[in-house]
């Protein structure tokens, strides 16, 4: 049986991680974006999904039975409270429409832990109440709201996997994990303000392969893809120091913190690892380590230019 | 102005920690317990709280300013489920009028983190919603909400401490903590079987020093007295087994799981840290290592007798 899989986003922090393990999985692999990559073994499409119709006559072309959606709105220090959260609502409906009418089988969609009432911080799929307090987190629940009211109709599939805080490589520099593995790369001070607060880490790669385990997998419905390993801010910082070999550089409270953080959010992975059956490869120490060197060989770069509209 | 604390279970194994750091805040102490210790500084009171007019007559000739409440079945194996626990209800409330009546002006009473729904995982004691999934749980809970509609008409201040995961010195012996590092202490094999569940340990004594924290402070309902640390079980065994110089002994999966275990239960410590301005002084290694080395120096112990009532 045809497994066609079209992937948007594909260029993002995610998305660029996702090709090759969808490969291994044995799927044809579709990639959408608005400048064609490289990636060996995709095919690759140009198109601009906010377009109406660009997104349909990719779909209507590749037939895909499934889609793994990922582009999204996601610059840095703009996408929690951007219009441009709106209009992705649009175009993910929309695209979603064009998918199930073409045939499309399984679809999965990220999601996002802001669609949580972080007051809870322990966030689980089947009890923890949806209150987003961000623009973002309210797009995303609403998208999610309207692909399930469409999917009733459609026969299609859905899964939507709520993300957790990733790190790793092509990370924007000014988030905190490559901050201050930027810092301690060029063995420059690396001030961290949020110490005590707890979050959910997982490297990028382990993110990007759960995703095709999601896709390839038959569970439908919010799945929190996480690590479930509650970590301080502040450890993550030290073992990052530790790493470098530099803790010394590794300046707690010399960045302003900002207000209202919350102090817990920690994903339950009891759905990904007993329904999805995955987890981690990385621990968070050899993720740590494996963006230490990333930062190392790449010194200059900054964010890629597709994190500009895709996660 | 005169403060005099009432203690009951002052043999237990809070009760047992909690006289000293009373005694250092200034308190003048009384303890009621059916057999009187020997605490140095403490005036010792016989009396049975389950027998109706015993705990009012102690109250009328003490007069406290202050209660803290410890006493309640505590009989390993058997408090989830036993009826003791609603003659506990019964007699904590009476206990309380008797206190209220001849002027006492704030209490302190042992609650339970087994008050919340555990299916929430983090408990916070805003938003977390209460759902005690067994007797002793909801025997606490149903307390909490006598005494909390008693003292409206009362005028005393009241704080409901809920404890989370607790161990040191004097648990009993067949308790996760206790049973591990009783039995490396030995030298023999200590067979472990949850090992992924996420719990709130912290070392007894720091618990007594947190309950006196509360006594002394005007917070009033319900605080958490917890670390806010999350671990795994698998890490505390991991770590007692470190500590002995004898990882080895430690087996994981040779103990039978117990069904249902929920798989996260961690306290929201800010009340406590932020309005009780209060935090543990040991660390779960240092705490961990003084338990082990109580072990060693007290192989045949197992709970002490006034265990049987009083947490």
């Amino acid at each position: 049986m045809r497994r066609c899989v079209l992937v948007t986003g594909p260029s993002g922090f995610i998305g660029r991680q996702v090709l090759e393990p969808l490969l291994n999985r044995g799927f044809e692999v579709h990639a959408v974006a608005r400048h064609a990559g490289g990636t060996r073994g995709v095919s690759w499409h140009e198109a601009d999904l906010l377009e109406p119709g660009e997104a349909e006559s990719v779909v209507a072309s590749v037939l895909p039975t499934h889609l793994l959606h990922l582009a999204w709105f996601a610059v840095h220090g703009e996408f929690w409270t951007s219009d441009e959260n709106v209009r992705w609502v649009e175009s993910t409906v929309r695209l979603f429409r064009a998918f199930a009418v073409d045939g499309g089988r399984r679809a999965v969609f990220a999601g996002t832990c802001a669609e949580y009432d972080w007051n809870y911080g322990w966030c689980s799929e089947a009890v923890t109440p949806l209150r987003p307090h961000s623009l973002y987190g309210v797009a995303k629940n609403a998208t999610r709201e309207l692909v399930q009211a469409t999917v009733q109709d459609a026969g299609v599939s859905i899964a939507w996997a709520r993300i957790f805080f990733l790190y790793g490589p092509y990370e924007h520099p000014q988030r905190l994990v490559a901050s201050v593995a930027r810092a301690l790369a060029a063995s420059a001070p690396a001030p961290v303000s949020h110490v005590a607060q707890v979050r959910d880490f997982m490297h990028v790669t382990d993110v990007a392969d759960a995703f095709a385990a999601l896709v390839d997998s038959d569970v439908v419905g919010a799945v929190n893809l996480g690590s479930g390993e509650p970590r301080t801010i502040g450890s993550v910082a030290q073992t990052l120091g530790s790493l470098s070999g530099r803790p010394d550089l590794v300046r707690f409270g010399e960045r302003q913190a900002r207000r209202d953080e919350p102090p817990f959010v920690v994903a339950d992975v009891r759905r990904l690892r007993e329904e999805v059956r995955w987890a981690p490869r990385r621990t968070l120490e050899t993720g740590l380590a494996d963006t230490l060197a990333w930062w190392r060989e790449h010194p200059q770069e900054s964010a890629a230019p597709a994190e500009r509209r895709a996660l």
